[in-house]
């Protein structure tokens, strides 16, 4: 997932022993909307009981393995998920979307100088290049460290970071992660990382480092993107592991530290790829959509089993659970496999362009790419009172373990937000983020850190919310957020 | 550390709610060792107070790093250890070892065919060559895999073996280390890794891979020795990330898989370097000897903080303290920094040898190398009865949390081994080596991992034994341990 994304699970905690019992109850059979409860609780057994969304994710994961825009891997994971579906019974549009082309090189640091060190030793380092980053020199680079705490004292010590490699050594607030804000404290950390190589290189920096965005210190680079200015200079840009920028803040401050980096990643021409619809067709309102996604994309470190193969494989299980039992609701269901979230964002750009003319046929959308721990319910970027029109999702979805029903503002999937900065309702599975970070974006997003149960609850989520929403007789009010 | 360390954190907890208070109470006046009381605390004290400890490893850990043996960095930290213990007043002797020199090349490997791989596909593989490793070819080697889940079942599918990379696949049961089994789920995991790329070698294996030897699964393969027949045959070794050996299992569930391996390490000829021997002389029996000990090489990959720069910070520590407050005990009391605990063991060898034939004079071992989780006192090789007599010893303890007093048999320490099995009294403090194995061996065991103040009382527990051991009128009793 990309920055900007809050969801509380101690409110939600809250909420599922209080709020969410009441919501049922002031749910009145006149304001009952016609959905059939037993149709949703088939549906969610289905769910249940499948091991389609399984075999998505095990496939995606192993198989394909990482899949960054632009590489064999996101073309192989386009292939391979639009097969899937089409012989699931779907109907399949490739959607075309220009992505970007960056591949990662050689990457090697060490620091070469520093108080107190032995003739001879130099000291490694774990870091790797972030989204984006421009090569090193071939031979790498040499040059002192200038450690700032914030791009706000970056920016007041501009002056000396001219031939400097700039470490922006920001802690992610672990802390702030376990009390259920992980979205804001993955927004903390994460703004040197997205916006520091940028002010940084204007200010003549020979390089730019950042700590690495997450929890669960295991010497692993955490890599992502980060933005440079239209036209503005791009320098090498990485990410450390967090013990290396401890290490160099403990160094620097017994004197000057010097670090070679090595760096070779290339930017190449943007690449032609595709975002993968599959469509269960409406019996009555074909033209209106409900969305159920995921992103197709992935980091280049892992296998992307948690980001975001997960959100993909429950989002095309809960379209093949709908196709299995032969359920055609009101609206058309669509199942998105976005391309590009992780760098760029073009595919759900791409999406928004193609239906901007007619938005108000895009009844909802639904995005799952927070992991999947519990889940605990769904979280809507809507209002209570067109909550409670949803409390039959809670209801049938409480016999998993996953009625909570919450509401916040904001962004509900990267991919999504332009839908919803439309006046789309937008909705993503409530679940427990406290941990999310241990792994995102390295190399230890894999396969085995999903818990196939809980692929099956975040498949019956997706699959009761998307069928009520698009079975609904009048759809939610737009509901739109602002734009960042 | 290395195999055969069993220290049971729950063991010890019942033990300090029950019998370590009866300890005390069940010594009689006259049962009472002629030590102090009040130096016993004022060493413990001074300790605590001391940053010394933290100010060694810090060195080592930051400045020198990893320091495998032959290494520059090896002989970097014989030059910093001893030359921070002559500036502390301490007698130091640089005792002569001849070590192995086995240097890490590069390593890769990839899985290059697989069931339902798409066209263009590999899955690159995270794992690093055990200690001792051969070379592949320069451009890699290239051939199936065979799983077994044991040594015994490489036995008996020898036949498949030839050719082929075998993989011993064995999960690391943190089960067994949570009941407070650490080092028996680590004897477990690593006998394969001890002992199976001899055997796999002899059936004509063209490599051996194992499944990491550890808990806490961040895609970061552990390092260890393997240990070859004298005059046998020898092929590349190495370590998978615990997620790629599952990986591997599950698509070779699904058909046949073929990896790439490229491991280029060198074997170069044995070394000279050095044990650290840093003595404060005995007042009354200075050829009496009790040794307080950690070892002062590391694998290559971290910067062997916990294993096992934090048992030589402690150990250095511990006299540092002696001295600092000129206490001068009846014995001596010596800390050893033990040069190639890792792979080899040769310095505890050449100890060994140079004190022999005068065994009689070293009274009493103590080595720390599991960690400092705790600590929650003192673990001895030695009887019930012989503990009652160091009861003092836990009662100033108990001050900082470190009171309780277990007994158990075997190995104390790897390099003091051969010291216990000629007869020598052995000594560990107890600590909590639940998660001991998350770290061990890899790239992450780094400073930020130790806390000081359990350096503090690490240092303390080592004093004051140390100290009590060295001061008795009457040495234990001789406890023969069983050799392996």
């Amino acid at each position: 997932m990309h920055l900007n994304r809050l969801l509380s699970p101690v409110a939600a905690v809250l909420l599922a022993a209080g709020s969410g019992g009441a919501l049922a109850q002031t749910t009145s059979a006149a304001d009952a909307p016609a959905v059939d409860i037993a149709t949703l609780e088939r549906i969610r057994d289905a769910a249940m009981s499948s091991d389609f969304a399984w075999q998505t994710l095990s496939n995606l994961a192993d198989k394909v393995g990482p899949r960054l825009s632009g590489s064999a891997g996101a073309e192989a994971a386009v292939t391979q998920v639009s097969d899937a579906m089409k012989a699931a019974g779907l109907t399949v549009t490739l959607q075309p979307v220009k992505v970007p082309h960056w591949v990662r090189g050689e990457e090697r640091a060490e620091l070469v100088e520093y108080a107190g060190r032995p003739q001879g030793i130099t000291q490694p380092l774990h870091l790797t290049a972030l989204g984006g980053s421009s090569a090193t020199p071939a031979k790498g680079l040499v040059a002192p460290v200038l450690i700032v705490h914030s791009v706000a004292e970056l920016k007041t010590r501009a002056a000396e970071a001219k031939g400097r490699i700039v470490l922006i050594s920001v802690a992610f607030d672990q802390n702030l992660a376990d009390n259920g804000q992980s979205g804001q404290a993955y927004g903390q950390a994460g703004e040197p990382r997205f916006i520091g190589p940028a002010v940084a290189a204007g200010f003549g920096a020979a390089a730019t480092l950042v700590r690495s965005v997450g929890g669960a210190n295991y010497r692993l680079p955490h890599t992502g993107a980060t933005k440079w200015e239209d036209g503005g200079k791009q320098i090498p840009a990485a990410a450390l592991s967090a013990e290396d920028a401890m290490l160099i803040e403990r160094l620097a401050a017994q004197g000057p530290v010097t670090m070679k980096l090595l760096l070779t990643p290339k930017t190449l021409p943007d690449a032609d790829s595709h975002n993968v619809l599959a469509d269960v067709p409406g019996r009555e309102r074909p033209d209106e959509v409900v969305i159920v996604s995921g992103h197709l994309d992935s980091w280049d470190l892992g296998t992307g089993a948690m980001d975001d193969g997960m959100g993909v494989a429950a989002a095309m299980g809960a379209v093949q659970v709908l196709k299995s039992l032969g359920i055609t609701p009101r609206r058309t269901v669509r199942a998105i496999a976005w391309m590009n979230e992780e760098n760029g964002g073009r595919g759900g750009k791409a999406y928004f362009e193609s239906v901007k003319d007619s938005i108000a046929t895009q009844s909802a959308a639904i995005e799952s790419d927070f992991g999947l721990a519990g889940p605990l319910g769904i979280s809507g970027a809507i209002s209570d009172a067109q909550m409670k029109l949803l409390a039959p999702v809670g209801m049938v979805l409480r016999g998993i373990g996953a009625g909570v029903q919450d509401t916040r503002g904001g962004e509900a999937g990267a991919d999504i937000a332009p839908l919803q900065i439309a006046g789309v309702p937008g909705f993503a599975p409530l679940v427990d983020g406290r941990h999310y970070f241990d792994l995102h974006h390295t190399a230890a997003d894999t396969l085995d850190k999903i818990d196939p149960q809980a692929l099956r609850r975040q498949t019956a989520v997706l699959a009761v919310l998307a069928y009520y929403l698009a079975e609904m007789p009048q759809p939610l009010d737009r509901a739109p957020i602002e734009g960042r």
